[in-house]
């Protein structure tokens, strides 16, 4: 097994929790998963089994791949997968738009799956999502949703002519706390440094978070977990426990 | 100068802004600035000679402490400064119980200056907040509010008998939606692997963020993202422009 590079027909995950979301969420695409001798200890790893067994899927101990693929973290698994394409579902998106850190993508993808947003459209160019560090950010998240790549913002937007768009600028047009609705919208983001042009103020309804003149900007991802939080509101607001 | 070490009497800021931060926020703590040769082309260094000046604080050019401080990065500048002790304002707190992440909060100082939340108690144990990762993740932000350590939340609850008590927990027992308040509060969040123990469920109320099952836990500075988002409503939501 190679280590993952851009363009690889086939990723991992690193480590027994996103293993695991990759065997329960996308099984089809497992080509094999390895452990390292020492993982009879851990307690993710009756699951890892039931679910090779279950689905088919060779399970090896292998020491020296898990070294390889992840030669600093402890890392007790690794889940071999070819990379796929998907489509979007036309229910609520997320739209990043260039998109360069893959931390910080991980990171959203979770909050997205924690919020039921489980549809990002990708804005090229941009980071490589099928990067394992992605994948790890996102603690196996990426599973649980529809990603798809778009070669420009225009080319997504032509597909969705029935959503309600909101772009999150620091010059948009409408406080947060105005908003609220109940169609079928997209969330869109500029990149981490840039955030989005000004022509993104002529699409649907452009939108900022208001916060003090002493920072420039909330990050990409605190904007992203608000903006979320904010629209997902009816979807949450009535729960009695989590 | 030394490379920091907790427990040194002496921290320093990385970078043009986080500098320019400190030198507009706590003139009276820098001891001097140094920077390196090439930073004449940098924006902020008209603003630097600028503070520097009105607070007669020495400036130097000196490519080889940049370089010894910030082996790694690009950093054209650096501020010096006494590391202090501090004390809180009797106004809303963000409290964090044992956090340990310095880059996690660097970024929760950033979003609280963002929210106007400039009072932060830190329950010790605790990684050191002088660190200056902590200062560049915050972006000089840490030198915007009031930082005080406790030797437990005990010490600190005691001296604020007339604020309202937020813990942040998974098995909290009332929906963040169903929260308002005017009162001073203290927003509790536990530390960025294990939360808060049970002991918080009986301080004040506690509260939960309702997100999906498909994730364990929102992250750390999400949570308190959108827990300051939230409590901080009502200042920011008639604001017409960013």
């Amino acid at each position: 097994m190679k280590l993952y590079k851009k363009g690889s027909q086939e990723s991992y995950t690193l480590g027994v929790f996103p293993t695991i979301e990759l065997l329960e969420r996308k099984p089809q695409i497992v080509k094999r998963v390895v452990v390292d001798s020492t993982i009879t200890e851990n307690r993710g790893y009756p699951k890892i089994k039931e679910l090779c067994n279950l689905y088919h899927i060779p399970l090896t101990v292998h020491n020296q791949t898990i070294a390889k693929l992840s030669p600093k973290d402890n890392c007790f698994a690794v889940g071999i997968f070819n990379v796929y394409e998907d489509a979007l579902m036309d229910d609520n998106h997320v739209v990043l738009v260039n998109p360069m850190d893959m931390g910080n993508l991980g990171t959203i993808i979770r909050t997205m799956t924690g919020f039921e947003y489980f549809n990002l459209a990708i804005i090229e160019p941009a980071c490589d999502y099928f990067n394992p560090k992605v994948i790890r950010a996102s603690m196996g998240s990426l599973f649980s949703i529809h990603i798809q790549r778009f070669k420009s913002f225009d080319d997504y937007y032509r597909k969705y002519p029935n959503h309600e768009f909101y772009p999150f600028m620091l010059k948009g047009a409408k406080n947060i706390h105005d908003l609220q609705t109940n169609k079928k919208h997209s969330l869109i983001f500029g990149n981490e440094s840039k955030g989005l042009d000004d022509s993104y103020l002529k699409i649907g309804q452009s939108v900022f978070i208001p916060h003090s003149h002493l920072i420039d900007s909330l990050n990409l991802s605190q904007s992203i977990g608000i903006g979320l939080y904010h629209f997902s509101k009816d979807k949450f607001k009535d729960k009695k426990i989590l």
